[in-house]
């Protein structure tokens, strides 16, 4: 990690430290017993801060690139407010998810219900990392302008992320394998839910409501509604990324990506397995049907040959498919108006640039 | 059931018609696959309509109290998208508690957690549950003034329930006995957070933010603040209806509660056991310690006979409780103005009456 890169991460996780300690401070006020306090306490160190912290430093960066200038700290502190929101959300998520899916570990430890005297009361843990939001929102952003519009797209998203979980859930159950319920359209729509709407569109959109971003401003001879032209453009950004993530995890080394590819093994709705699915021949549809999803490295080699061979070819569609998105999302982002009428600079294109640059042709 | 009962639930399922169709409209404008759209309507059928519907349903008669003349039909979709909104946060709670609790039957049924092919697919649809409130409040409220206050509202109010949770679930969990965590403190506690804010202050002040009370008022030479003089009435109302509710599962018949009582088998922190721990000989406590919560009928019999007890006697103190909670409730009603300087009327006292009317010397 770059120096840069250090620091930026050690100021983000500096705010971590004064928010934990609002919502402690927030129960305690309530008169919540010592026992609970220490609890939730022990439930917010275990779950939030220990990620990559992408998604919520993207709100600050987003936010700084908006400004052109640095932040000041009381902008620093509200955007990474904002940050840890999405962090929060996210440990809401894997908290549960990690539940419905029955995995052993996450971020390199137990998951939460597997830690003794936890077990199903992570139910509850995980909501009450989703209501620390909602606290926090209310105690930094009441008076703001924005203040209803960033309670509901934190709402909305959630909602979304939902539904999202709930179509790969119904789709792609861990122990029963059906192919016939598997397609490329419904793994986007299963990506673009549970995972484009939160990681990508959410930390930028909020930067934009914290920086003032109007909902239409006046371009030359148009009219932009800016959060409508940031989806339209984080949301493919957010598929990619997701599409990328798959094809890692079958392509990628265990030195690379950090971790060893389980999607076939998973019955994972993957987008290799509807990328094959789409191309293959009758005969390796049969030996698709017949060992994907399987809990044996023999059935998962019989799998992996059909994505390598000619007629499939992963690797390659992977390669084509890449280069595609990657010009389409460039020629999006070359059509940005940064400025306004009065030449007032608005959206900039270094935000949507800077997601893109992260994510092209990463290997890990 | 009453003709007018009757009816008046009939008019609130109608309702329900209404909103369940507007939250299956959005998720198919979503894009939601058949499946999923049919998941959810399972989820919301199965979940939400077939309790009491008391909570929900007090939201319209407190927005007729206050309003003192019959709700529009505008006014009463209005009252009942609030109600339903308890509903559904209640079902949220409910279903997730049946999972953290293992229990076996809801309302007559398997819990939603036991039918097949749902299973841990529950804990995403009990937030599915949650979303579906702040889908409907955008819906219905977003241009009203009051919408933030509603939002805030319903988010507080599942923040403090699930801090109930959390310390009725590190208190009292069904596999470890511990008395010694036990207090009638720790039960006030559990009993406010768990049940009364959401059962009790929620409706009422939902009711009084759509019929646009204000947040102070001034009466003859006071300055009243009347949500929080109605919070001042309605937790220990709702602390004094669970009470009650603990008292019924030891007391009451089968024939009267229509259940059987279970929680002394179940190590439950109920009013009944806090307060034989309170007043009993150390001899009896030892009969506590060693026969409380156990699965085993005699360990039950045997719980039961320090209840009954002369030392314990517990069906005389409910009596002296019940006769001096009620005194103290009926004396805080009557002290509350109704009127404001100009004479316009505000908070009326019938809104709590009825509440207590119900639920004083009630046996099921």
């Amino acid at each position: 990690m770059s120096t840069d890169k250090a620091a930026r991460r050690a100021r983000f996780e500096g705010a971590w430290k004064v928010i934990k300690q609002e919502l402690l401070d927030y129960i305690t006020g309530e008169g919540m017993p010592k026992d609970a306090i220490e609890w939730y306490e022990r439930n917010l160190d275990y779950n939030v801060p220990g990620g990559k912290l992408n998604r919520g430093m993207s709100v600050v960066d987003t936010a700084e690139i908006i400004k052109g200038t640095p932040l000041t700290d009381d902008e620093y502190l509200k955007a990474a407010v904002l940050g840890w929101g999405i962090e929060l959300l996210q440990a809401f998520f894997l908290v549960s998810d990690d539940m419905m899916d029955s995995s052993i570990t996450r971020r390199g430890q137990p998951c939460w219900y597997r830690i003794p005297k936890v077990g199903q009361i992570a139910i509850n843990d995980s909501f009450m990392l989703e209501a620390a939001i909602y606290y926090l929102l209310k105690k930094h952003f009441r008076g703001e302008s924005y203040y209803v519009d960033v309670l509901e797209l934190f709402l909305e998203t959630t909602f979304q992320t939902e539904m999202g979980q709930l179509i790969d859930l119904i789709t792609a159950p861990e122990d029963e394998v059906d192919l016939s319920k598997f397609s490329l359209k419904k793994h986007s729509l299963i990506v673009i839910y549970k995972t484009a709407y939160y990681s990508f569109y959410l930390p930028v959109a909020l930067a934009m409501y914290m920086s003032h971003v109007p909902q239409s401003y006046s371009s030359e001879n148009q009219t932009i509604e800016p959060y409508a032209l940031a989806k339209s453009i984080l949301i493919p950004l957010g598929e990619y990324f997701q599409i990328q993530d798959d094809f890692l995890d079958f392509s990628g080394t265990p030195e690379q990506i950090g971790k060893i590819g389980t999607d076939i093994l998973d019955n994972k709705c993957s987008w290799c397995v509807n990328t094959a699915l789409a191309v293959c021949t009758p005969e390796q549809r049969r030996v698709l049907d017949e060992n994907y999803g399987r809990k044996d490295s023999e059935c998962e080699r019989r799998v992996k040959e059909v994505f390598e061979s000619p007629e499939v070819d992963l690797r390659k569609r992977y390669g084509v498919y890449e280069e595609k998105v990657y010009g389409e999302l460039v020629a999006m982002i070359g059509e940005i108006p940064e400025v306004d009428v009065e030449g007032k600079s608005t959206l900039k294109r270094e935000v949507f640039k800077s997601f893109l640059d992260k994510i092209y042709k990463r290997t890990k």
